[in-house]
């Protein structure tokens, strides 16, 4: 049984970028550049008016009224052939380009016009409503590096910086695979010694949330051939393998022999964290493996503690590791002591500082606990009882 | 221009639920619950084992060493048919149904045996490593209710209840329609006057970013008749009808004329709100229209202020608003005082406080500023100066 930190490292240590693929922009929201992005253009790529109003001459404005001529009109998209000359002021709509002549845009709810005259009651500052080509970004600027993550805003930059298609991390494909001979079908009856399978929904799920392509090869039965031909088969599709179940020590926990079978290297079996001690990591020609328990709330646990950080890293993001922070107990808790022990708990926040109170059992059955939690508080292996007000790390989860 | 809560209180009392939809589990990661959910069953639906050990009779062991005979072994998913009888024990595995007369498991790892003799130290307490039927769920229970978030343990939870299909409120459709003729393709070159089509993939990232189903009608030309055209579309086809650009006071805006001509019921045109001013919203037979301005940061920032309240409404979410929350300063930020302000920042958490600093122009055209941005702080109408060191509220973007 090794420490929870140590296990981590010994996941992360051993887990790469997964490489690269080019990705359409319409689909590349929520994933990950792989690629440094630089402008191939000013932008505004023009001098441009950030107003409906008139393109004039500062220099002709003055205190009180001055008069121009209305010369033209200058819409959105249109590229002004002729300048104005002195005394002339064409009509500009807002993204239009500036004409030569022109340093300034008056707004068209602030000046009157008669026929072709143009009135303008004082002074109008240089530059007024103009954006300047390139004030922006410039040629060459740097815009995104790697690693940068896409969300709404950084999709529609790219857009307006003509990348229609980017290189981002490729997402891995987990395998799923669920053993147990206790598990009948979500639509089953429970019958005598039966549960339904909720692990292979929850992995699906979990895998999912964090934008992995999931791919679940169902409930194997506890037979250590069929389990061996299943990992098998996961390793050559998948850059994950997750099962769940079969890792403990009782007659029908077939995983660590299965991944012997394999010539897999088996880096622990056992990990001092509840729920979900007897988690198993292994490589295999680069791919990794995770041997989850059983249980549910262990399960998800554990998927939480080594799965979500390895996956974020080998789609390369920054935030591999959900972040922590202190929590006030607004209730008693128990431990073991034995292992750093996570207590699903509800975490609220009240005037910048953060308080959990308990949403029931801990056992490692009991999903039902989690459904009524956002988050965990962390007791560290070595205190047996914490006390309301107490302060102890936690973290949101699912994040 | 009204004030933007009067707006938002608009588009708030014209938005209900869209209604429901039968989902699979599979596909219902992050959609709402549109349906009550009780057990139908006891979960655990057996008292079961939740240790790989043997089950006995806690009466028959003591202070000192107790023998028993082991007449069997129980694994996960066998229902025992025969209970024990005195002096006896069966090997039971992690999840397997407790046999009759059995009522603690000792641990696997706790014991000694030699061949059929199993040798208990120390009297075990009765119930130990036993999850009784029920003391998790019991049938006819309440378990989730509508409305609902479906998180991966929801997921998980659904399956151990039997719902491999369940109802949720439906996502909206939503159509975007982006105007302008100053737009060219993201593939296209810069030429004179144009600029690339950003727009349409902010406001497709932004609606995906919601889980709802997005269409785009690409780039319409700014022309009366084939504006109407495709609003007209648009409102058959979708739930939400939104365009970019053509809102404002131009000569092209067409916008405000195309919902007259259609009979739409234009609720507002303009809120006191920077950046978006110009931002229209109109209902049409129980569809929502929203005309959002050309300039990007105002599209984002109007998307975020009205859109994705009603689309969270609409899909029975109850995390409508983004929460506010406040915010010390650590840079001067000026602003007209027009209109309620929201800019741009980066704000960071130190110690349970949130600071936010400047990380740039708040130019309405200045997308790139929002790519460095993570929050905005709104300086509200009147408020024509702030300093670094005040609070204001302030709040996280794309939620």
């Amino acid at each position: 049984m090794i420490e929870l930190q140590k296990a981590l490292d010994t996941v992360l240590d051993n887990t790469s970028l997964l490489g690269f693929e080019g990705v359409s922009l319409t689909r590349a929201l929520n994933r990950v550049l792989a690629e440094n992005i630089t402008s191939r253009d000013n932008l505004p790529p023009f001098d441009k008016s950030a107003m409906d109003g008139y393109a004039l001459n500062s220099a002709e404005t003055k205190e009180g009224v001055s008069k121009f001529k209305i010369t033209g009109s200058i819409k959105a998209g249109d590229f002004p052939k002729n300048g104005i000359k002195a005394g002339e002021t064409v009509k500009i709509m807002t993204g239009a380009a500036l004409p030569e002549g022109a340093d300034a845009v008056i707004q068209i709810e602030k000046v009157k016009t008669c026929e072709d005259e143009l009135e303008v009651c004082g002074k109008v500052n240089r530059g007024k409503n103009i954006l300047r080509e390139g004030e922006e970004i410039r040629k060459g600027d740097s815009v995104f590096g790697k690693g940068t993550f896409l969300r709404p805003s950084e999709i529609g930059m790219l857009a307006s910086l003509g990348y229609s298609s980017i290189e981002c991390y490729r997402k891995p494909k987990i395998i799923v695979i669920t053993t147990g001979d206790e598990l009948v079908g979500v639509d089953d009856e429970i019958t005598g010694g039966k549960v339904r399978n909720c692990n292979e929904y929850a992995l699906a799920a979990l895998g999912n949330n964090l934008n992995a392509d999931v791919k679940s090869y169902g409930v194997v039965e506890d037979n250590r051939e069929k389990i061996l031909n299943s990992v098998k088969n996961a390793f050559q599709e998948g850059d994950i393998v997750i099962t769940s179940g079969g890792v403990s020590v009782g007659d029908y926990d077939f995983i660590e022999y299965v991944l012997h079978d394999i010539g897999a290297d088996i880096k622990f079996t056992s990990v001092k964290i509840k729920p979900g001690k007897p988690i198993t990591f292994a490589t295999f020609k680069n791919k990794l493996f995770f041997g989850l328990p059983g249980n549910p709330l262990s399960v998800i646990n554990t998927f939480e503690v080594f799965v979500t950080p390895a996956v974020k890293k080998m789609t390369g993001r920054k935030d591999i590791l959900s972040e922590e922070f202190p929590v006030i107990l607004e209730d008693d808790f128990r431990s073991k002591g034995d292992r750093d022990n996570y207590v699903y708990v509800n975490i609220e926040e009240r005037d910048g500082k953060y308080y959990a109170h308990s949403v029931g059992s801990q056992s490692s059955n009991a999903l039902f606990t989690l459904t009524r939690s956002n988050g965990v508080i962390i007791i560290k292996e070595g205190i047996k009882s914490v006390k309301a007000g107490d302060i102890l790390n936690g973290k949101f989860i699912f994040k």
